[in-house]
């Protein structure tokens, strides 16, 4: 049993969406959360900053003697999660491979993977799932616009839906089996993204599968905590935005985001 | 006379505003221009991390012995300009001060100003207008989207539409005299928020003040070049982008985009 605090970071919102899973799945853990939204967007940021703000943000967590860091966010472990796994000695996790071991079977043949520019231009997904299983097809398409979108607040409103129709066109008629969210702000067009997709897409949201690995590794490792109610901070680098009003607004029915303190790095 | 070249840059395509407005003003000017297309966007970026964009910036264009710089964005105008005119000895010129020197008169009585979260948090707009009459009331709007929605090529759609009625919401009924554009990247947008906002609403181009006051400047400091075609010059700190693509199609009856290279900063 390690009562030590659970890291996760994101540049905003998205990563909420991995939060309030883990915050569901272990509701004895204690979280810390930040949210790098002085910086926000990485997703057109190059290699070497993210690098950069990702070893900021994990100093900036270690303070806090947290157990484990999960990386939050799509373009962080595109570009700097294989670099700060060689740098630190805690365990780190990002979204990239928790999700594709746990997605990958003998019935998939066809993935699409949306995300932002750094993290399709990185190939990541693309280089993550060959490795596994080398004749599954990957059809890549960046979305910039989204993760904006959602730290705006827009993500059920017209101007959403004609967005998703815009980003989908490319991938409606691929015959795609799944579509993995590669930017964890994406599972908040999940609606809309399945309209426009169809049922038989599996939409692949990232926060479920790594609160999946998280467990195990918890577990494994045995870093997992029993007390009674786990607490949550969540900091930010610039409390000046959107963010508290918004994530109230989309978490509405997952987590409450209180106390939101000023994170100085 | 002197025919060194005027230095333009902005964090992307918006710039492009300006860059056509001076190319079709001067004909025989040769101009540099320096679109940071890996940093960008600018918009939600902290004063530091602007300030210090800015410097290289100037220091790339300065290699190129320019005579003047313009620096053709809002974000950076706003945030940096001040601190780059101690620094360095050549003129720089922003898109503010032009602009508010050349539009205010008696009959102005209201301004709305749209732009960047970073441009509208400096109060740098108002502060300068107020600093020339501090009667005018002075309406603020960040609209974070529109930048990257530029960058998207989005500027005519049905997105665009929607995305423009929800900002123009709080303006619309406000009984404006004037709209600046304090952002480069908004003219690109005009029509709309001309339809949306009426007829009676002037909608200023930061651009067409900016070639005025460069017009006087050039003059008074015998910066002026008479020799016969200028030439341009335009390069990107990201050459992956779809700014080529984008610009052409935007600005194809004013400017022709071509031999781009790419900036090492």
């Amino acid at each position: 049993m390690d009562n030590r605090s659970i890291g996760i970071f994101d540049s905003g919102i998205g990563g909420i969406t991995v939060f309030s899973e883990i915050a569901n799945d272990f509701p004895s853990e204690n979280i810390i959360y930040l949210g790098d939204t002085a910086k926000f967007p990485y997703g057109g940021k190059s290699k070497e900053t993210i690098i950069e703000l990702t070893k900021e943000n994990i100093n900036f967590l270690m303070k806090y003697n947290v157990k484990l860091i999960v990386i939050a966010c799509g373009t962080a472990t595109s570009q700097a999660l294989e670099e700060m796994q060689k740098i630190y000695d805690i365990p780190i996790i990002g979204i990239i491979e928790p999700t594709v071991n746990n997605i990958i079977d003998e019935s998939v043949h066809k993935i699409g993977v949306i995300a932002t520019e750094g993290t399709i231009n990185s190939n990541s997904w693309e280089n993550n799932i060959k490795s596994k299983n080398n004749n599954i097809q990957v059809i890549n398409k960046a979305c910039p616009l989204l993760a904006p979108m959602a730290e705006e607040g827009f993500t059920e409103n017209e101007i959403a839906r004609l967005v998703i129709k815009e980003y989908m066109k490319e991938l409606k008629n691929e015959g795609l089996d799944k579509l993995i969210l590669g930017c964890t702000h994406y599972p908040l067009f999940t609606k809309l993204i399945q309209e426009e997709l169809g049922e038989k897409v599996e939409i692949i949201n990232t926060a479920k599968q790594v609160s999946k690995t998280l467990a195990k590794m918890l577990k494994e490792n045995g870093l997992d905590n029993n007390t009674m109610a786990g607490k949550h901070e969540i900091f930010l680098t610039d409390t000046k935005c959107k963010f508290i009003e918004i994530a109230n607004k989309l978490f509405a029915n997952k987590i409450k985001i209180e106390n939101v303190k000023k994170a100085i790095i």
